[in-house]
């Protein structure tokens, strides 16, 4: 191992999505974000696998401070509420908007992110029923709340990064439940309409 | 253009489908496929792009049928039972229990596999989402029942391949969306609670 770079994780992830943006993320290349970083492509390999895992750092932290976060609501807490406490700890880690929607621009615009995307958003799902059951939730319902929270956590981020949006991301975050909530119950009960 | 071959697009998926679950996903060749199937490879390229989509050749009849059903719901129906109906639609297109529990286990082998499974979701959810918004629902409602739709299609499909499971996927996708509602709804409403 090299000599210890102050910050080198961040500078790194910093100077990849700039690059990623400026230029396009298949443009540029591992030498490229080292030199804009100040560091070697020595140290950006102690870091990140790979040009894509450097968009992908804060994923492994997300999940922990969200699956925390559902273990310690109190246990009389409905399994949505628990979720709902999880949502709210980690809309308070979004405090950047353009660096969010700068990265969203350059997973957008390329089919291999946005598989990476779905893939952590996948395993949030399965992070946040494992906690839920955890609870002494059982399946489906584990399942299904789960995705529910990974829902509107999902569109809630898209519509926080919008141009022009000032709502931060918790409160579009509470909002989105609230129409999740008011969309799957506005239909009849199952058995009692004609449709289903 | 070669001569016509009868159902050769199925028979390849067949024979695909078995070679992978006897040899493993990435232990199989195209010529291999071919072969199984009494056909060449020639026929096999123009079938399928790739040894991946040969295990995705339903997706966009699915799609065509989900979005279909939606569209063609009443206009009267909530949009949750539009999608319901999409779902009883799609439910009906799965008779074949065992050949859907060996898909399974051949994509949850294999990392690219699950990667594209998670695409085809994802393009599902757009696409009810479209419809949604089609029969006139705005955002985020129709996003976030399009999410609903495939949390409810997703959960009901892993149920029904369960071992030993009887009940028909019709049935447990319908279980599936009550217990989405009570899930929602089971919480305190938002602002209402201590958790959120």
């Amino acid at each position: 191992m090299g000599r210890w770079e102050p910050n080198a994780r961040e500078r790194l992830a910093k100077a990849a999505l700039d690059l990623y943006s400026e230029r396009g993320y298949e443009q540029t290349t591992v030498a490229e974000i080292a030199g804009r970083a100040g560091l070697t492509e020595r140290t950006y390999f102690r870091h990140y696998a790979d040009k894509r895992e450097v968009l992908f750092g804060g994923s492994d932290v997300l999940r922990e401070l969200f699956v925390t976060a559902v273990a310690e609501t109190p246990g009389s807490a409905a399994p949505i509420d628990a979720v709902a406490a999880g949502l709210e700890t980690v809309a308070a880690e979004f405090v950047d908007r353009e660096h969010s929607r700068k990265r969203q621009s350059v997973i957008a615009a390329n089919a291999e992110l946005q598989e990476r995307e779905l893939i952590k958003l996948a395993s949030l799902s399965a992070a946040l029923a494992e906690a839920l059951r955890g609870r002494g939730i059982g399946e489906p319902a584990a399942s299904l709340t789960a995705e529910a929270g990974i829902a509107v956590f999902k569109i809630g981020f898209e519509r926080w990064i919008v141009a022009a949006e000032e709502r931060t991301l918790a409160e579009l975050m509470r909002e989105s439940l609230v129409e999740l909530r008011t969309a799957v119950t506005a239909g009849g009960q199952v058995g009692e309409t004609a449709v289903m």
